[in-house]
């Protein structure tokens, strides 16, 4: 094998497939980034066995040929070159791959092609396109929402349910809920399947074009791939029954209250400060006079207390939360104004920015002795 | 206590007595921040026994009195406060301190102020002044040469040694040596003091004044103190003599190079990716027709070597050092040239800025078998 290519196209197409590849490997093969160059484009692959993800560059390439290389130092390497092009060639009996850009020259040691388990395109039963930055949005206001308990796979992954143009994507760790719509431009036919929640957040940080441009998903049986760009990414998906979270969502609200994101977001992260080294982080809200009292006790540093103006149309109320799960909803918001949405101190309440009908957050209350 | 002082300078306070608290601190009470009121200025102390921190702000005291803070609440709080403002009110009975900040209203469990070990100033028998930015350099090219060893103390901190108008900073951890020299205006007498590496960095870190300041230092049996602006800072020393580190200083040297700071560094980066994964971390240095070669060879990873133009006057030379000896030392060098001055392949080096004489960084190289 033998090539040149930018400086800058191999640290980019590194960066991305190193993200598939393990810190733990099953496999010592899988510490590895598989290097193939042919008909003048280089593909980079790296795979844990969940997470596959494929990235081409275009290069000069003089041989084709395979290699696999320790993913860890290829990386530092490579981005510590010198020059603005590489050139790459093996050599077969050293069992090595020669680098070198400028004055610079690293002999890296490489371990064969053949044991590499290449990646293939999915045969896909389903495919459709969306907009990345539609995507993105999807993924963002609902991936927080999820589990990390892996006793219970379903709650560790976000459902993307697409029926005709409606898209949805939901996501709950059983105590909250986060659920978006968006809308597709051309598409029949429904999808029904959930996304473990670290493919989300690892698309989500690659699929950073300036330009919105399309992402192509194909769907096969407990599989999915997302083709963009010059990326392809391949996952397994999570087998089971996501829930009705639609029967979680209250029909209406005895009281409804609307409050400024910014005042209270700063408020509830102020308050949180006492309660957040408990174990239950919780925070108490009053809602009565036309202010919320935002209130934490914890027995071994003190008490705080904050109120802020609101507008509650309905009864007065006394519920506590969980306080991460109000701060995380509240990140997430980019409106002016939000709407508190509650029927009793033990049912479950609403928040949702005022201008966005496409955007639903349920909560669960704790239960207080006080 | 009842007193009300503006956030900023608070806040202000709170981050720099904070850095005296321990994580782990001996007695409950030294994980607290006293706090004392009284003629319109709060004292704020800390002290983990080794490093002690006083700071005092102006104030307007209702009512004087001392209390003492769980620092890291006292911290979190004060800095997320709302308000330009801070009220601050202490209730006996209920061993509280009420912290009120516009509409944000926090009421932190207090612990006796009779229990805190209150700081007093050192009984002076020498004392000096030095510029802070002065001082500042001092510490800031030698400190990175102490041992992290905490088993042979003396080596864990910086020799200061003041002979009337000259003083020298140096620190050993017998593999490497790092020596400054300054001049004080004015000053007549001798200090020779070994001060902990640790709170040398937090000096350099808390001294950050945009115009240059006088630091006043007196020195008392085994203790040292710091005062500058609102900030008393106060130390125990390092007992023990300090190693005749001039008799360390080769007088001259066989082989003389002059290298280009920024070129020799970043190669030396570059080839130390390959070596620092390795106990040792040993580069090698080929200097020969103009050039100096580093390179390194780790088994498990694989070789590394680049080439930058040297001007060597002399003979030419093998020798092999620990990657991280010289990577600090150019850190810290500003000029655009060094010299790199060497007699055999088992003596001591030295390496030192060309138009900078009071810089003295001596380094011994590595015995290899290749």
């Amino acid at each position: 094998m033998k090539f040149s290519c930018t400086k800058e196209q191999l640290v980019h197409a590194v960066n991305i497939v190193q993200k598939a590849v393990s810190n733990k490997p099953q496999m010592p093969i899988l510490s590895g980034i598989y290097l193939n160059a042919e008909n003048n484009m280089i593909e980079l692959q790296a795979t844990d066995y969940e997470l596959g993800i494929i990235c081409k560059i275009e290069a000069n390439v003089e041989k084709a040929g395979a290699i696999v290389l320790s993913g860890r130092y290829f990386q530092d390497v490579v981005k510590k070159l010198p020059g603005e092009t590489v050139e790459i060639v093996t050599n077969k009996e050293e069992h090595t791959m020669k680098i070198t850009s400028n004055s610079a020259q690293f002999n890296l040691l490489s371990l064969p092609a053949s044991e590499f388990p290449v990646l293939k395109p999915l045969n896909a039963t389903t495919s459709f396109k969306i907009r990345d930055n539609i995507f993105r949005e999807l993924i963002k206001k609902t991936v927080f929402a999820c589990s990390a308990d892996e006793a219970r796979p379903i709650f560790t992954g976000c459902l993307l349910n697409v029926n005709n143009s409606d898209v949805v994507m939901a996501a709950t760790n059983t105590h909250r809920l986060s659920v978006k719509k968006e809308y597709l431009d051309d598409f029949t036919g429904n999808v029904k399947i959930i996304i473990p929640s670290k493919i989300l957040n690892e698309l989500a940080r690659i699929m950073v074009a300036e330009v919105p441009s399309d992402i192509r998903i194909d769907c096969a049986y407990g599989q999915i791939s997302f083709t963009f760009d010059n990326v392809y990414i391949i996952s397994r998906l999570i087998e089971g029954q996501f829930p009705d979270y639609e029967r979680v969502i209250p029909p209406d609200f005895a009281t409804n209250i609307t409050l400024n994101t910014d005042e209270f977001s700063a408020a509830v992260e102020r308050v949180s400060l006492i309660s957040r080294v408990s174990d239950y982080n919780i925070i108490r809200l009053t809602f009565k006079e036309n202010s919320v009292v935002i209130s934490s006790n914890n027995p071994d540093i003190g008490k705080a207390e904050e109120s802020v103006p609101a507008i509650i149309e309905g009864n007065d109320l006394d519920i506590s939360f969980n306080a991460k799960y109000v701060t995380d909803i509240l990140k997430n918001i980019d409106s002016e104004k939000i709407y508190f949405s509650l029927n009793t101190p033990l049912s479950p309440a609403s928040i949702k920015p005022c201008d966005d009908e496409t955007y639903t957050y349920i909560i669960t209350p704790v239960r207080t002795t006080a």
